[in-house]
C-alpha cells in the first residue's frame, strides 16, 4: 500500500509516518519508483505498536526506538528483551551522586526483603534505583507506614510476574514474544496503575463509607 | 528561618523556592520586613513533598499544585482527596471522541470484571478510561493474552487497596492522613512499577533459566 492508505488504515498523520520513518522508528518500505514507496501489513502492525507505546505508554520518541530495536534483534535473549523494555520505562529519580543516610536506610531495606523472598535480580536493573529512590523519599518524609507497604507490593508482584513471564514463555514465534513482552511491560504499569486507583475507590467506599458521586451502575 | 537556610535544608534552590511561592505550591512565610520573610518547619516538610511528588512521582508542577490544594482543604472529604491525587497521576489515553469496537470491547471486559468483583467504582473516576485505554490497545493489536492478565491485576490490587486504605484510615491526624493519601498514591505506582520489573527478573530467571548479568549478591 502507498504511504496514503497506510496513514488512512493507522490513523497515524502521514506526517507523523515520515517522521518515524527519519527517525529509524519505522523500517522504510519498499521503493517502487525514485518518489514513491509501499508498505505492508508489517508496517501497519509497528505502526500500531509505536503509537500504543508513545500515546498509551508514555514513553518518548528516544526510548521507544530503543525497545524496538530490541524487539527487531533476533540475537537478543528474551530476558534482554525484557530488561530493554522496563529500563525505558519506569520514572527514575537519578541515584543520589552521595547516598545520604535516607538512601542508604532504603537500600537496606530493599536488599532485606530480596534476599527474604530469595529474588535474584541485578545490580544494574534500573528497576533497582527507582524503587530505592521512592523509600528513601519515604524515610525523609517520615512516612514508615508507606514504606510498610513493600513486603505486600512484593509478594502481590512476585505472583503478577510469574503469571506474566510463563504467559510470555507460551508463545511459539520469537518476534510476537518479545512484541508482548515489550507492549505487556510497559503499557501493564498504566494498567496496574488504573485498576489500583479502581480497587482504591471500591476500597475506600468499603472501608470509609463514602459513596461514589456519580456510580457507574 | 531565613530562605536561605530553606534552601540548605530543603536542599532546594533559592530560585526553586521562590517559584513554587509564586506559583502558589508553597504557603508565603511570615513577613518580618518588607524584603524578608520567615519559614518555618511546616514549609521545609511541605517543600519536601513538592519535591517528592514532582522528582520522584513525575507530577507536573500543575499536577502538583492542584493535589496540594486537596492537602490544604479541610473540607474535602478524605475519598475525594483520593481521587484528586489519582487524577493527575496515571498517564491517561483520552478517551476516544467516537468509541470504535475495540474501545467498547474492552469497556465489556472490564464491566465485566468490575461487576463479577462486586466494585462499586465512579464512571468520572479517571483510571476508568485509562484502564480501558490499555485493553482497547491491546484489542487492535490481537493481544488477548495480555488482556487476559486483567483478573490478575484486579484480585491483587484489591487486596493491595485494601491494605493501603486501611492503613491511611488508622492515622488521626487529617492532614498526615491526607498527605499519606497523595504521597503513597502517587509514589506508589512508582514503586509497584520497580517492584514489578525486579519481581519479572527474578522469575524470567526461575522460568528461562537465564542468568542476571551482573547478580546484586
Amino acid at each position: 500500500m502507498r504511504v496514503g492508505e497506510l496513514s488512512r488504515r493507522s490513523g497515524v498523520s502521514v506526517a507523523s509516518i515520515k517522521y518515524y520513518l527519519r527517525e529509524g522508528l519505522l523500517p522504510a518500505g519498499e521503493r517502487s519508483s525514485p518518489n514513491q514507496a509501499s508498505y505492508d501489513d508489517g508496517h501497519l502492525r509497528r505502526l500500531r505498536m509505536i503509537r500504543a507505546l508513545i500515546d498509551v505508554g508514555g514513553l518518548s520518541v528516544v526510548a521507544t526506538r530503543d525497545v524496538l530495536a530490541a524487539v527487531d534483534d533476533p540475537e537478543l535473549p528474551l530476558f534482554e528483551a525484557l530488561g530493554r523494555a522496563s529500563g525505558t520505562t519506569t520514572d527514575a529519580p537519578a541515584p543520589e551522586e552521595e547516598p545520604d543516610e535516607a538512601w542508604e536506610a532504603a537500600e537496606r531495606m530493599l536488599a532485606a526483603h530480596v534476599d527474604e523472598r530469595g529474588w535474584q535480580v541485578s545490580a544494574q536493573n534500573p528497576a533497582w534505583a527507582n524503587a530505592v529512590g521512592v523509600l528513601a523519599t519515604y524515610v525523609r518524609l517520615g512516612d514508615g507506614d508507606l514504606a510498610n507497604q513493600l513486603g505486600l507490593y512484593m509478594r502481590t508482584m512476585e505472583e503478577v510476574a510469574e503469571r506474566e513471564v510463563a504467559a510470555v514463555v507460551n508463545r511459539g514465534d520469537r518476534a510476537r514474544t518479545v512484541e508482548g513482552v515489550v507492549v505487556g511491560t510497559v503499557l501493564g504499569d498504566t494498567l496496574i496503575a488504573a485498576v489500583r486507583r479502581l480497587a482504591q475507590q471500591h476500597q475506600s467506599l468499603r472501608l470509609l463509607g463514602e459513596a461514589p458521586t456519580n456510580p457507574r451502575v
